[in-house]
């Protein structure tokens, strides 16, 4: 029978009556097939712990940082292996030098390169849950590695691949909505999702998976699926992300998803030539200025206009890397309290029309679009700040999501 | 030159300020000669570990347990490489996995078989500090097995006599004293005391360095020294414990110990055979009673009388165990509010008038004394409860103990 690993954030391990709640979970599972638990560290330990270390000069990338780091997950399995135990259940905790998780790359932000399925299959064999430390693995040289932020998601998907599993991720919401709630509370769980539009929702800040994972599940061809350990066992069967042939017939547009806190930059009449446009995004690239949607336009004067948009926090280090270049003449201006609201669904794929209900659903609402970006599955629109709310529930309602 | 091992406790990495302090230790002897540092979990960090294991039903003994555990050294010697780099040495944290540490017996109480000085000697002679994290090792089935309580100073002092170093236990008392400057205000600090002074106070519950680790050093010849990481350093020199020869010569004794919460129980009317006395230890070892003082004598009705001191604590289990014995009409009675008094000193041995010293003195303060029991090295005698801070104070000035 195809094994499960069950994946815990830090949320669902975060104290021991929510240790409980997920061994519950697990004993259900465990009724029906072979387990195996990957877990975070507790909520706000991993915080705690970084903020020691940076007191002592310990910031992301550092070796040691990573060894502080790591321990908050050597913790939640010991006590993940107790709480199973109390649910009769046999369990033991394995350590990412246990298995070995084997990774690559920097620390803070390793990369797994493979995960020893032996361990793991002996202790399913024998009747014992295996409980994985998540976000780590040994590098090349001996050492502990994180994976950086959401790893322990990218450790559930890859245990997953390695004994040939599916892999539910529990969290704190029983899934991927059509879009949040608490804007438009006729928002609907969806049950099915792709993983394009799974990691375009990632992208946006739905911080449900980690788009890393969703990657190597899809590369893996692991299923993956969002579930919330803060229901019953089997309460809610989640959001299940599937290769987009299984979702396209169904609907269009899967959600609606936004993003606050956006700035607008625009550098008018850059040379046509395009090397000022290359050493712009060069100098913000230094700057690490991550630039989200851009729009570049011949400008009626000769020359080119390039507008991009960036999170309002990396606005000030933007600007001063473009002040500091010399741009020829460029104008550059900027403007800030803007929110992005983005339609997402893998219907969108060759739909002409898209852009067009997109203006025409804002412009029904009276909400000035101020820029348009495209992908495959998405398109997004900057909007004033005070709009998106509206935005949001004008898109949910055109797209009739609130219909099941 | 012989490398120096300095082991911090808990209150000396509670914070990134105490790290701090302990680096610029580290530094100051890192000057003079090769070090290796072991580090305890932050102060009240296994505490709150083991709550949380205790919670899901993980007691000491059980392996998850250990597992939890162990991740609070981890943290602390991350950390304290990180104190180390920021103060400008080169270091790196050792885990247990990483040299290894091998270990043998349960979980929670594991002994140190082996500790490999090939990773220490390596990293020292590239100039890079090793930091370990104590009291821990991997058992022979590859998982993580603690000490138990104290253990860190144990694992300083394997890691010592693995690379033939000196070992400095830095804790927050700058050595032993001569008795409770609480209660003595004129108590002076020993410079030089034996291992088997140090293991009779370490008994008696002077907390400044885990039994264990006194009788490892002394099986191994590694030079032990407490000292106190809130002084500035070399600020003080602590006290060395030394083999008996270096300190006979200088006076008589040591120190003067105590413990409170004292009980006392006798048994009168044991039939001679020695079989009633046999089923009685054995009754109260199974009860998990630590007796301490034990007195028998010939009752003068026929038959034995059995005296024995146990903690206050134990005493309602100890009446327990004996209670459920039938011992052929002995009469069993017992008193509480005592406290124990002990003179310590490799000087004792082979003294004659010790006790007599002893009961000049107590009887001189009006002291009655209830029960005297006597080692090698030590004479301890049952007081009562009320009067124990003078039988310190007064004993203390018999044997001229506030004089250099």
């Amino acid at each position: 029978m195809t094994p499960l690993v069950l994946k815990f954030g830090g949320t669902s391990v975060a104290s021991p009556e929510r240790l409980r709640q997920a061994a519950a979970i697990v004993a259900a599972e465990r009724a029906r097939r072979p387990v195996a638990v990957v877990v975070s560290a507790m909520a706000g330990e991993t915080d705690r712990l970084l903020g020691l270390a940076r007191d002592l000069g310990g910031e992301i990338g550092e070796a040691e940082t990573d060894v502080a780091l790591a321990s908050g997950e050597q913790t939640s399995a010991a006590l993940t292996a107790l709480a199973l135990k109390e649910a009769g259940l046999a369990a033991r905790s394995l350590l990412a030098w246990q298995l070995p998780i084997a990774v690559e790359g920097p620390p803070g932000g390793a990369r797994i390169t493979g995960v020893d399925p032996g361990p793991l299959r002996a202790l399913i064999e024998a009747g014992v849950v295996p409980v994985v430390a998540g976000y780590q693995g040994i590098a090349e040289d001996g050492r502990l590695a994180t994976l950086g932020r959401g790893g322990t998601d990218l450790t559930a998907a890859a245990v997953a691949a390695a004994i040939g599993g599916d892999c539910d991720i529990y969290t704190d919401v029983d899934g991927v909505y059509t879009t949040d709630p608490r804007i438009a509370p006729e928002a609907r769980r969806v049950e099915r999702i792709s993983h394009d539009e799974m990691l375009e929702l990632a992208a946006m800040g739905a911080k449900v998976l980690q788009s890393r994972s969703v990657e190597y599940a899809k590369a893996r061809n692991v299923a993956l699926r969002v579930r919330s350990s803060f229901l019953e066992p089997g309460a809610s069967e989640g959001t299940t992300v599937v290769a987009a042939e299984g979702v396209a017939e169904r609907r269009v547009v899967s959600g609606v998803a936004y993003a606050r806190d956006q700035a607008r930059l625009a550098v008018m009449g850059l040379p046509e030539s395009g090397e000022g446009a290359a050493a712009l995004f060069a100098a913000l690239a230094e700057a690490d200025v991550h630039v989200d949607m851009i729009v570049q336009a011949r400008a009626r004067a000769g020359g080119v206009n390039l507008e991009f948009s960036v999170e309002r926090r990396d606005l000030d280090r933007a600007l001063a890397a473009a002040d500091a270049l010399d741009l020829a003449g460029a104008e550059i201006s900027h403007e800030t309290d803007l929110a992005k609201v983005s339609v997402v669904g893998v219907g969108l794929r060759g739909r002409a029309d898209i852009a067009r209900t997109l203006y025409a659903v804002l412009g029904g609402e009276g909400i000035a679009v101020r820029m348009v970006a495209t992908s495959e599955i998405k398109i997004s629109a900057l909007v004033e700040a005070d709009l998106l709310e509206k935005a949001v529930r004008a898109l949910h309602a055109a797209y009739k999501l609130e219909e099941a």
